[in-house]
């Protein structure tokens, strides 16, 4: 009944093309620039009175522009008297800021919940959340998609023998186990633990990698430092080959370094934040979220469950 | 009763240093610095339960970052009872998009307005909005300072002979008639039209300032266009000679170049926003506002009235 209508900020364009295209519909006419002293300006060319608009927008660096972009398009959106605003949000930014670990630490993942209701959002469509709870800050509908069917699909085509997925810490075992049952293959778990204080770190591997080919699964891969040390530590207690991946590549730092000199022969992520050129390796396999979001936009315009994205 | 503390950010920590002396406390200790992904991290190193807290940060460029500096602090100050969270904003970006001038535009001076309650904020002490309807768009207490007095106070010292006051444009005679009456001088316009579409702007000027010395007044200075182009056409008009001044030196794009090629011998501006090296050219004088906002500060907690630091 509504029309549905897609726009664009400026994280993700490309994989927001891609969306429309899926849907078919054009994008929607807009443009977000910056005045002379940098404040964003945004400017909404067509109307959408009435409409269901979706905005494609990732959190990623720099985190804070795309977000103000992000609100100051909603504010404009709910004067310009959309019907709903759906944010999509491939890649969640400070979502790792999920809770107060020392004393008077900001809660800044629950913050962003806010300032998106608080600008005018009506529901949030997104991927992978550092912590599921996240969804618990929000008053409004929350989505959330998941990468494992994207990135199981790709590893099922490259029919590896003998893997094993192996989470890089205890907090993500239950993403590798979701791999494993897909791949029908067996978890192992990187048990990191500090003997005494000013110790180096030991890296103690739980479950049978000894010549198998291993697959190391994470949600954000930052720094890179757990993921390639965890990598070097598989080989050095015996599997044949190791692979990584995970669904959000935010790559900082150090990062491409560490990939490149270590022992992983490949590292599988997806669009949710775009790689920009210097990333663009001929390790990195990059797979798109365009088709999984696009059904899910498709399904919530038309009042279906999403769940069944997540087979 | 309950204690007062002041917090530094990141935009404004020399004007902070001088708050906090004035008012005979020690900056309050917190770090705010990025992650490895240009997240900001931010962490408040003394206990503040039940303190009034009062934070310092001009959301000038880069503004965006500035803002999302002092939202998240604001939601650590909430988590870590604060008894009162006063945003002290000398310089409030995006107040220039405060209407839908066309359509489908943001407000965005609401929404900043909106976010700054929504984190927590119980007050904000701010100087020269460019318009003093955003009062209106907070639900929270606004004290809104002047910046006249101190500019007033700069050009009473320099004593002048024959001064007249101008204002740039319609938009700007109130504040040059607040400014002219300290000074006992009259005022001009200059009054900007456009005879037909696609013709060059003429500059008539409205009022005596022939052989007189000009002092132009707006509350911001961006890109310089119109206080430069301001300045020339007074000279050229038969003005002695012309100097300007403002609150909030924003200073973007062209704007050195255009002032240093312009007939403006001396421009006064505060330190709502500080100057980056490169702006500290002599031509440049810059007032502090920390004895004001100091004041401010302190009748505030006193629960006393603000209103005669206008005088
Ligand atoms: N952008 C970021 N980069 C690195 N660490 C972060 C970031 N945001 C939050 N953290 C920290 O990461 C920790 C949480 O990560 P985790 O234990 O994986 O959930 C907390 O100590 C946070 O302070
Ligand atoms: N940061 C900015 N730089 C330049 N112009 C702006 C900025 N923010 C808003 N504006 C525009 O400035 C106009 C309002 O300025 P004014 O007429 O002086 O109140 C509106 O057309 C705004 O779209």
């Amino acid at each position: 009944d509504s029309k549905l209508k897609v726009f664009t900020l400026n994280s993700n364009p490309e994989l927001a093309k891609e969306i429309a295209a899926n849907i078919g519909v054009e994008l929607g006419k807009s443009s977000v620039t910056k005045f002379s002293d940098g404040e964003i300006q945004i400017n909404i060319e067509e109307s959408i009175r009435g409409c269901d608009v979706y905005v494609i927008q990732s959190t990623c660096e720099p985190g804070n522009q795309h977000l103000m972009e992000l609100l100051i398009m909603i504010d404009a959106l709910k004067r310009a008297s959309a019907r709903s605003i759906n944010v999509v949000m491939p890649y969640y930014g400070y979502a790792r800021q999920d809770r107060k670990a020392r004393a008077r630490e900001p809660i800044t993942a629950k913050l962003i919940s806010d300032l998106l209701q608080t600008a005018g959002s009506t529901r949030v469509i997104t991927l992978d959340l550092h912590a599921p709870q996240i969804q618990g800050f929000f008053d409004i509908p929350v989505d959330q998609l998941v990468g494992v069917p994207i990135l199981s699909k790709y590893w099922k085509e490259k029919n590896l023998d003998d893997v094993v997925v192996v989470s890089p810490d205890h907090g993500g075992v239950t993403r590798a186990r979701n791999l494993a049952d897909r791949l029908k293959a067996p978890i192992a778990i990187i048990d990191k633990r500090r003997p005494r204080p000013n110790v180096a770190e030991v890296m103690n591997i739980v479950g049978n990698i000894e010549g198998r080919t291993a697959i190391l699964i994470d949600d954000i891969i930052d720094t890179a430092g757990t993921i390639t040390l965890g990598a070097n530590a598989l080989i050095e207690n015996g599997a044949k080959e190791v692979y990584a991946c995970c669904t959000h590549p935010v790559l900082s730092g150090p990062a491409m370094e560490r990939i490149q000199n270590s022992k992983i022969k490949e590292l599988v992520v997806t669009n949710s934040i775009p790689l920009q050129e210097e990333k663009k390796i001929d390790k990195v396999v990059q797979l798109s979220v365009a088709p999984l979001i696009s059904e899910a936009i498709i399904r919530v315009h038309e009042r279906q469950s999403v769940s069944v994205l997540f087979d």
